[in-house]
């Protein structure tokens, strides 16, 4: 860990904490800073201290969502690293002073799910969107009229505190650098996930990735970790294309330029098809042409991206029949209490480049620019910190 | 093989035969057992003297079908064995007396496919429902009048000399009575295949199967060997029930009796969802029942029917992003060169059970009988014996 990090937080154990959080009170309206009160973790919780965040499209799509699928007052934010400042009844994975990652997706470690080498998917305490805490519903955050404030993704880190459930963090025990872990805590592992654990991409394989955000460039640097041969970029910002190449990505390509369609670009480049499609983007129609860029006999498309608008995907059944097949995850299969451990040492051990995705660093303060900077595609990460 | 099998037929080799062969005149219509003239193999060609065949459901499928989809006048049948009475050029892979099982199903064993252990899908010989055969287009067949009869799916096996691909059969090297061997020609290898090769169930695992033809039991025989620990058999047909225990349905359900949306039932049955669900009638709206009746976090699909309308499944993202998957295959990811002696040399190790597929038995002139049984849902396996 990097010497300058403050891990021994002053204790308010048991007492509400005041501090500055970064509050969307309005769907797409600019985050307003205000002091709130972050109330005690309860039995299973854990008050963690935020030491950076960073932003995430995610965020971007459910603060756009009007009501009442993205509930406001809401403090946003899902990918961050944090020292641990106090702990509720029954926690003993954690005490004061440990450095965490909160993440989205939680890891009882219990269930079936957990359990199993085949899911990430947590049946004990399940993915939602819900405004409160994963256990009892209830938030932990209230703004200084005593307004309940919402949570987000069992997270919200744009806070200088927040409250998060024991199965929504893994504790970091590698020395690496905070800004470098935050990454991991979703977008990035995402991506790395994806190529790693669910395509399981081989070596000499050929791979296309639809959308060259964060985590498509963290897809390509998952398949040049595992070999592949030819690692296409589809994205309609050409600005991308120059910066793609640090990420692995052989082959760029703007469906607006090249004069056909994206599949018959996607055969030619690769005698074929692709033998792994990655969307990254989160529309059915791009899904669909990921699905038609990929091989017959064995092409694999892995959802990653989030549905905008709950389109359903529509395929070709006997396409599927032919060998194609269509997978997906949320988090890349990532477990997180072992798998951001593990990368975390890949990174120390050079087997894992994470530094090329940091764009932008920032004061906290300066969120609405991050929020420019992503929206126009002018940033990969930005590394927000809470005390510059 | 048995003794009584004819394995030295007559010589005509470079000359046409002249046989008998069951013609699908036009759609829907009963087949006409008519003589015909069979042209002696071209250069990778065998020219095989039929022995049994058996009636598979995409036989009726192909033949409903109207103009220009199923190209009639035609000789159906795709499951059948016999022996080899004559070679083309350049084959070396049989000789005269032989006997082979021809399938419809390419496996040429060069290409980047045949090579692959992740497909079976030929890509040197594309699967097709062109008329003729398959390096040339053109038929060996006419009838009385010298018209053109088509081929069909690269066997026309109803019929008693057939005209096949090198690349379309494959040789039987173990002593498996030959109506057994027949039934490996098409669907039972499907299901078997799909079971073991796609899905690759697991011991104690759960399955749910749409559909119990041939095809859809040989899946749960394929499920049973592999040690699954709940088989679950759907039909419409509820005289099913009783014949389906002897294949391992462990629990059948009959939507239109069970009160409750079919999901419902199998995450019931199953504790949230089967590990595992196969659609073998070919329906979107089944397909996509049987993606809904996966479990969370890895539950896969597996589509073995034809769609017999052409529509796409349509499927929810966000379901695939919580860990589901589709998958399919053509005859199961059956090689029929390599697949095929496997399964003859497990039925002999007494490891697979065939026996109970065989519901019927007749004469080859009695084909219109094995349709009708086949439509009515009463039979699994008609075989046809050629010379009785």
């Amino acid at each position: 860990m990097e010497n300058q990090i403050e891990t021994n937080p002053s204790d308010f154990t048991g007492k509400p904490i005041h501090c500055k959080a970064a509050i969307g009170r309005n769907p797409g309206e600019a985050l307003v800073i205000e002091e709130i009160e972050v109330a005690p973790p309860q039995a299973w919780e854990v008050r963690i201290k935020i030491l950076c965040t960073s932003l995430c499209h995610s965020d971007i799509t459910y603060w756009k969502m009007a009501r009442p699928i993205g509930t406001f007052p809401t403090i946003f934010g899902h990918e961050a690293i944090g020292v641990v400042e106090s702990v509720g009844e029954h926690v003993d994975e954690v005490e004061k002073g440990d450095i965490v990652v909160p993440v989205f997706l939680a890891n009882c470690g219990d269930c079936r799910d957990c359990k199993s080498e085949k899911s990430n998917v947590c049946s004990k305490i399940p993915f939602g969107i819900d405004p409160g805490m994963p256990k009892d519903g209830s938030s932990r955050f209230r703004d200084s009229n005593g307004e309940v404030i919402n949570h987000f993704l069992g997270v919200s880190s744009f806070s200088e505190y927040t409250v998060v459930d024991i199965t929504h963090l893994a504790k970091v025990i590698h020395p690496i650098p905070v800004d470098k872990a935050c990454l991991l805590s979703c977008g990035i592992s995402t991506g790395l996930g994806a190529a790693t654990k669910i395509a399981k991409v081989e070596k000499g394989s050929t791979v296309a990735i639809f959308g060259l955000g964060a985590v498509g460039l963290a897809v390509a640097v998952g398949a040049r970790m595992n070999g592949a041969s030819k690692i296409i970029g589809v994205d309609l910002n050409s600005e991308k294309a120059e910066i793609a190449k640090k990420f692995g990505i052989t082959d760029f390509v703007n469906p607006k330029d090249c004069g056909a369609p994206i599949k018959e670009v996607i055969a030619k480049l690769t005698d074929g098809g692709a033998d792994y499609c990655f969307e990254c983007i989160g529309l059915a129609p791009v899904m669909q042409d990921a699905f038609a860029s990929c091989r017959e006999g064995w092409g694999k498309t892995v959802i990653i991206g989030v549905e905008m608008h709950g389109a359903p995907i529509r395929v070709d059944s006997f396409e599927i029949l032919k060998g194609k097949s269509i997978s997906g995850s949320l988090f890349g299969g990532i477990k997180a209490k072992s798998d951001i451990p593990r990368l975390a040492k890949m990174y120390l051990d050079k087997e894992l480049e994470l530094d090329e995705f940091i764009t932008h660093e920032m004061s906290f303060k300066d969120i609405n620019k991050a929020f420019d900077l992503l929206i126009q595609g002018k940033s990969l990460r930005s590394i927000m910190w809470m005390d510059k």
